[in-house]
């Protein structure tokens, strides 16, 4: 039967194409106990493996059952998921917050409840592909924005009369550089804006004790600013929250499709976060010294002359000359025994192949002199600027 | 600042608007052991507190930690997530499986991927709200096909040249009745379109020892046939996966944004869902078993002189007179110690109310007999039949 194997040979196509551009995507699994250092992974605070966590997620698990077994609106709703709500709240210093199964659930919830019909969403254009994401399913139209240019976001808000929300990542995925928080505040305020920002590697890294970018930028608790956040990075777990005013958080539950249709988060997960949120509590010096880390790395890396963006959380970003020549270095360091991540096109905003590398609290300074030691006699020729 | 206190107040009249509508949705956190007979979770299988589930999950944990870490592009792929793709590809007849942190992100993901710019969807309008957000999302364009009727389907089809792919639930969650999947799938061979199904609600309780609505229909392993299918309903966990021909999971790994750009399933949450579907492997009479409480729960309450809808799986679908009656019902229902989902518009698709009860394997006579009462005593007139 012909047809039937044809359905989805257009698929071919693509898979050719990407071959040629040196483009495909594979999964390399690994191992539970690996001797890899790992400069890859978003656990900032280094709690994925904390013994307390761990037995969050267990211990949750064993009351509550492997999953919330329907959406948090019919039996998916535990007091397990209220309690993180709650301290997350307090944690953030913000009034209400709500637990979804994802980051990115958590973000399409926001921007699309957020956005309503007739309204303008101005969105940063290096913002994270959930944000983007909720903008395309949001009914708001939506105005992409230069990155980190308050000016332009000033001056897109005053072409629109109605409802109008201004929408950025705090700390940037890729290049790990801030969003001028206060600046945008500025503008949303002249304008009567909602500012909505996703908080994704600003929680336990920056502000007071790891309580996130907004919170040290004096807007947790305000009016106007709704914040999201993932329990996937430095607590260490899955999941996302909205954190905001009680009532648009009620209007969340009402409104949001990924909240309503989705089943509540397993309960483990939410244990497990619940778990790394008091761990953080408890030790707040673990934020301060995730940003110790990146500094640290910045500072070696371009001591050797590599190229790198000042860090203004944990994430540390290295220029590459080349995407073939940004894989080639990221497979190098690897098989010397670091993991560090690797963003090429189409996944950077701006064409430039980096290797993203993340400081993690735990690391020590042996871990810290071994790895650039690997970064830099690994590196490409091209990717020292002309200092060294 | 009276500017600081208006970004959301648009949210209010929408606020009002649902209270005078009776249609205000809120949290009711449940605690962990409780007295309710629960027909309202989608733990079809009663595996959720499954001694076996739960070790699943805590071993998880502790064997690889909290969270998954990253992109499962990056650090967020382990042999635990790549066990449980094998596992579960090799059970529901498919040549390849991807886990995915949701069924919503699976559904987001499957969709988008396999509807690019110029393609045809042609989707069915029962569908559940992931599904629909997936066509909103894709590059193609959408074409919303009346519920379960094939010969709409095979005309959408006819209209359009190149990629095209067809879009069901194949047991729709609130009424629980099946799509046509042979028509469907007959109408795709005639023009070469491919099949995109949503088996949330047939796995665990449709096929052969429940492998699935697709594995029944005998089009497992078709190369023009995906499925996704959801862990967070029978298997008892949380995640999705999308099954299908190993070149089209190649290709999301390479196009999904919900994918590519969202961490990887909780350990955890991997751990419940594989212990799961062993259990289910080991004892597949479970599957029948749900069937059967379904097809007695219906019988028990059509008996009764009520409306109920012949459940094809393990979802029993009994029309309220209006919304108002049935949030009432189940609320009569909750007090008299019975847990039931009540859909009421705009959740419905045809406006029609109704409590929504699903079947559990392991419910017992004596508890079915107990639900059974309180329904019916708690019903209002309106609700039965002439035939009463
Ligand atoms: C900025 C940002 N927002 C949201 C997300 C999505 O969060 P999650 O992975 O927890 O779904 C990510 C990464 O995964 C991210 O980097
Ligand atoms: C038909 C259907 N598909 C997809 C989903 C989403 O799956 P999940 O809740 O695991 O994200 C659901 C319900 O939650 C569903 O009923």
């Amino acid at each position: 039967m012909p047809a039937e194997s044809t359905a989805f040979s257009w698929i071919d196509g693509q898979r050719r194409a990407r071959e040629c551009a040196g483009l495909v995507r594979t999964l390399r699994p690994r191992p539970a106990e690996s001797a890899l250092l790992d400069l890859a992974g978003n656990d900032y605070l280094g709690l994925t493996r904390h013994p307390e966590v761990v037995a969050g997620a267990a211990e949750a698990a064993r009351r509550w059952g492997g999953g919330a077994t329907g959406s948090r609106l019919v039996t998916g709703t535990t007091e397990l998921h209220t309690r993180l709500e709650q301290e997350l709240a307090e944690f953030c210093g913000t009034e209400s917050a709500l637990v979804l199964s994802s980051g990115y659930a958590a973000n399409l919830a926001a921007v699309t409840a957020l956005a309503p019909h007739g309204s303008l969403i101005v969105s940063d254009a290096a913002n994270h592909a959930s944000l983007i994401d909720g903008c395309r399913l949001a009914r708001g139209t939506t105005l992409v924005a230069p990155h980190a240019d308050p000016e332009s976001v000033r001056k897109a808000l005053d072409t629109h009369e109605g409802p109008a929300v201004v929408v950025s990542d705090t700390v940037f995925s890729v290049d790990g550089d801030r969003a001028p928080l206060a600046e945008l505040a500025a503008a949303c305020r002249a304008s009567g804006a909602g500012l909505l920002v996703d908080d994704a590697h600003g929680l336990g890294v920056l502000g007071d004790g790891g309580r996130g970018a907004v919170h040290a930028a004096g807007l947790a608790g305000a009016p106007d600013v709704v914040a999201t956040v993932t329990l996937s990075k430095s607590l260490g777990s899955q999941g996302g929250a909205v954190l905001g005013p009680a009532p648009v958080i009620e209007h969340l539950v009402n409104a949001a499709r990924t909240f309503i249709f989705d089943t509540g988060l397993a309960p483990a997960a939410a244990g497990a976060a619940l778990a790394a949120l008091r761990v953080l509590r408890r030790e707040p010096e673990r934020a301060a010294r995730a940003r110790e880390v990146a500094a640290a790395l910045h500072h070696l890396l371009t001591d050797e002359g590599l190229s790198a963006v000042r860090p203004d959380a944990a994430v540390v970003s290295v220029r590459a000359p080349s995407p073939e020549q940004a894989v080639r270095w990221a497979a190098d360091c690897r098989a010397a025994g670091l993991f560090v991540g690797c963003f090429r096109p189409p996944s950077v905003p701006d064409g430039v192949s980096r290797l993203r590398l993340t400081a993690r609290a735990d690391l020590g300074e042996r871990e810290l002199a071994e790895a650039v030691r690997v970064i830099v006699r690994t590196a490409p020729d091209g990717a020292f600027t002309a200092g060294r």
